[in-house]
């Protein structure tokens, strides 16, 4: 790990908590639109449940890649009947400000000070599949230090492709042994793994709600496994 | 310019000074390899005269998008030469190593203040034709609080090209007349502004040293013209 030269990132889930975030935004939304608030955090999980397979149409090549603020803006059509909600009944301006809810995610608590100490020794990015617009808004508000904004947009593919991992080490110019993915998906981290790069678990056990069964520890023997951003900074000996 | 969302920079010589940093690096490798060190700001300034038309091998489509940092590495070996110094002598590694002076250099004063002034009230990146790694390196280095890294290797093309501009605006997710470039060059302000952007002129006339004869003035009545990023952050009146 001496040698890795950039930490790059998965966002959703490893550094931010898209599920309450999400849910706290859709609550007043369902309330005004004649819905149960009580269904937010469902309503949120619903949402995500379609954003693997809206990719999935452009990492198979049946869609020419497409910015995760339109799919999560179809996605979001598509899961109101099965909250009561009549598309007819909305406007695209109140759907398009719900979408930005994915814009004002909190990060978890070690987040802020971990980057802080991991960025005097290295480059951080991140590497999502949101993108470049979503995570600037995400890193403004949270006052995420990022060097540069990488990820999906930047390298014109959705992870688990392996043109999202290597594209992002070419634009950074190291070879792939020298980026090290932190993720809190243990298949992102294979994906990276078998592009070569060093990989660095952290469980985030809530990422789905206190009933959550995948990830909750690591498949493998990744090169670290910490408890947080700040815990990969000590294992890792960058000093406080 | 209230309506202004993203301020987008020109780097090489409106944030930094390349000649400066260029000629201090070369002064040292010159009397190494029996140059004369004395000759370090014409051995920067013939090696900056090959950068457009480098660049233009790639506008005019008879070369596909190549990063800056290959371009500048080519033109170092094809001055050698005119420095007395034979290409055959060299390591390649020496070569890299000096090539990446264009990672070392300093902003000029008002830089790091104003853009954090600036960075307060909108997204900040530079638009330069350098890419993504060598805009990171300089900003680690300078201190420069940029949101995103964006430019010619975001964009697949180097400015003037209106892709350059217009790509830029669509990965900020802006109309363009939300999006102002910040340069000291006329040329790079005319063509952003052909796009529909705002702009912002910053005279810098010791870029080319003392002699400097062009842009010393605004050729056209650009949205803001001011002396400084902190003279900019003032005339748009955002707080100190």
């Amino acid at each position: 790990m001496q040698s890795v030269r950039a930490y790059v990132f998965d966002v959703f889930g490893t550094l931010v908590d898209w599920r309450g975030g999400v849910a706290r935004d859709a609550a007043p939304f369902l309330a005004r639109h004649g819905g149960d608030p009580s269904q937010a955090q469902a309503f949120a999980d619903a949402w995500r449940d379609r954003y693997q397979p809206a990719m999935t149409e452009v990492r198979e090549g049946r869609r020419l890649f497409t910015r995760l603020d339109v799919l999560h803006r179809e996605n979001l059509a598509a899961i109101l009947p099965e909250f009561g909600l009549d598309p007819e009944g909305l406007t695209a301006e109140e759907l398009d400000t719900l979408t930005l809810a994915w814009h004002r995610l909190d990060p978890w608590p070690d987040v802020v000070p971990g980057l802080t100490r991991l960025r005097r020794g290295a480059i951080i990015a991140p590497l999502s599949n949101g993108n470049i617009r979503l995570m600037i808004d995400i890193a403004k508000r949270a006052g995420l230090p990022w060097d540069a904004i990488l990820g999906a947009e930047a390298a014109q593919a959705y992870k688990p492709r392996p043109a999202a991992y290597l594209r992002t080490a070419e634009i950074l110019m190291l070879p792939p042994e020298q980026v090290c993915l932190v993720a809190a998906h243990n298949d992102d981290l294979a994906a990276a793994r078998a592009c070569g790069l060093r990989t660095a678990f952290i469980p985030r056990p809530l990422e789905y709600g206190p009933g959550q069964e995948t990830d909750l520890a690591p498949s493998a023997d990744w090169d670290v496994v910490a408890e947080s951003v700040e815990d990969l900074a000590d294992r890792i000996g960058r000093p406080r």
